[in-house]
């Protein structure tokens, strides 16, 4: 029997998801928290792809109910901006079953961490795998609730599971529907091959004038400016000696954001500004209109905020990562640390390097 | 005998100066180190001042010899940024007299303790009173060398001296040529007085990629946008604390950025970025085209660092005002504190808010 595929989340990449994988014969579960979007889910019947696909997919079940979507699943797909992880992982508890494992797609930083700390914080039963993605595989934007249009498909998608030991089977299980996933070592590799908390936070707050006036500004190509962009390659300098301590080995693990762009968008340059203007997917992408943006409210409590802690109980230097994180607190007026990525929360308190890798390996403390 | 002034400095204001008080019939001499600017004011053998006024001076010497130039006057007039009034000072301190009396014009945030402080390791051997203003007469600027337009004068030029003793001879002396000169009751006054720190360095850090792109902005109208507004004026509340706690009076000696909005330019609103956009003097004026400005040069080292140095020895918040120091200091790969007005420039190590206060009217540690 075909499996039985839970998505949680019907935004633009989750009503995506579900559609694609409808299409290839699987059975599939939809989850929102949010009543309208359901309501418009399941009155439309059916969710249509267009772009580079062209399919109208029924969906076995569009809920608000998580216990109905999540039990009897074979996969849990998680398809949620990261700081709802947690929250997700706490409600999910009670309804995770032995035989299931999670996927988070993506992952964020240290989201397979967050998710196994949340599931335990929930009452979970089951030591079940965590797997975790670099990124999340389309370019999409659901035009209205149940039509969304897939601009595109990355040829690449990195996934690893916590613990390592089950990342085959669990890479083989998920390229049934997505063949361009390539198995990572470990989650430590996902999760510092986001660099997301690099790219986003400096810039939009080193352009708070420009976001918050009636004017539009390129974010790639005015937005990282030349000092902006000489900043960020020290902070993502700071990045890698946190993956370093954690044992990652540099220049296949854990690689720097130049050479993240040479892999990816084969573009190489003299400093990072020239870099991201060669990159032609970015040149109409528009800064920000505000400050309310996840480019602050994900990526630094989910992301800056893991690596400073991380870096900071290791003893690494992480003084430019800080900064950005203080600056966005101070600016706007918020507590970034508290229900953030925090060792506390990353279930990761007083373990030293050895410990945190052997955890990502073994799940096991 | 008319006296004999010693203008430091041939600038847009040093210039502008020196060809007033000669049109007053006073002897005036002129330095600057810059051979250049000498050379060229001395071939047009006098200064033409346009604008509010009209005329055409004679200046008795101009020259880079701080010796000759300082030597026998009567009032030594620095006109000069105020990252060079402690090398100033050093250079002077072996030519001062002992009838002399020196006037910052303007001293900055703690010009007379930074001066006082270079004379003395200058190896000076006489107690001159010091006295600084608040800001520049002038709204002026410098068509070429020797020919300035002074496009508009202030109503009214704060004046301490230190020791506090000295003020009224000093600011009686300085009245024969501005009678706009108000007496403040120390230099702790003058120095809180100077907001420049505060509304230059954040917005603009936080205008860093309008800064650098090849776009012009409005500085106060776009630059101080709603959060960086806000932002500023929780740093103004840290430099509110400091003057608190050096003994400044708040509403009299020590007010806030709004109520001198009120009383300089009768401008009022709900908050500071509303404040700044009436402001009609501020109207056309743009943005820096590169973060190489005296905006983060001068006010940072000179400005926030004195403050944020108080306020660390005296135990008050300034978490914003040193966030923002960092973030200079990380964004320009420069060390704001070794040649600032730290506490050891200013003379101010170890100190007691009540010595430094006392030290503020007496002169006496």
């Amino acid at each position: 029997m075909k499996k039985t595929y839970a998505i949680l989340g019907a935004g633009n990449g989750g009503q995506a998801i579900a559609g694609y994988i409808s299409s290839l014969g699987y059975r599939v579960r939809l989850y929102d928290p949010m009543t309208e979007v359901v309501n418009k889910l399941n009155e439309r019947g059916s969710i249509k792809l267009t772009g580079i696909y062209d399919s109208e997919n029924k969906i076995e079940l569009v809920s608000t109910d998580l216990k109905k979507v999540v039990k009897g699943a074979d996969i849990v797909m998680v398809v949620n901006p990261s700081i709802y992880h947690r929250d997700m992982a706490i409600n999910c508890a009670p309804f995770i079953e032995e035989n299931q494992f999670i996927f988070l797609h993506p992952g964020g930083t240290f989201g397979a961490f967050a998710f196994k700390k949340g599931l335990e914080d929930g009452g979970c039963k089951f030591d079940v795998p965590i797997a975790e993605s670099n990124t999340l595989i389309y370019a999409c934007r659901a035009v209205e609730a149940g039509i969304v249009n897939v601009a595109g498909k990355k040829d690449r998608l990195l996934v690893a599971t916590f613990p390592a030991a089950n990342n085959e089977m669990v890479c083989n299980s998920l390229k049934e529907i997505y063949e361009e996933i390539e198995p990572a070592s470990n989650v430590l590799v996902t999760s510092f091959d986001n660099t997301n908390p690099i790219f986003h936070p400096a810039p939009t707050l080193l352009s708070t004038s420009w976001v918050e006036s009636d004017k539009d500004f390129l974010y790639y190509y005015e937005g990282i400016s030349n000092s902006i962009g000489q900043f960020i390659i020290e902070m993502d300098k700071e990045r890698i000696e946190v993956g370093k301590a954690l044992g990652l080995e540099y220049g296949t693990d854990l690689i720097s954001s130049f050479d993240q762009y040479e892999l990816e968008y084969n573009c190489k340059g003299d400093n990072i500004m020239e870099v991201v203007r060669n990159v032609g997917a970015y040149e109409g992408i528009k800064g920000p209109n505000s400050l309310k943006t996840r480019y602050l409210y994900e990526d630094i409590p989910m992301g800056l905020v893991a690596i400073a802690s991380l870096g900071d109980a290791l003893g690494i230097n992480v003084e430019r990562i800080k900064l950005i994180i203080s600056l966005g607190e101070k600016l706007l007026n918020e507590d970034f640390y508290t229900n953030s990525r925090n060792l506390k929360n990353l279930g990761l308190e007083n373990m030293s390097s050895e410990e945190i890798f052997n955890f990502a390996i073994t799940g096991q403390k």
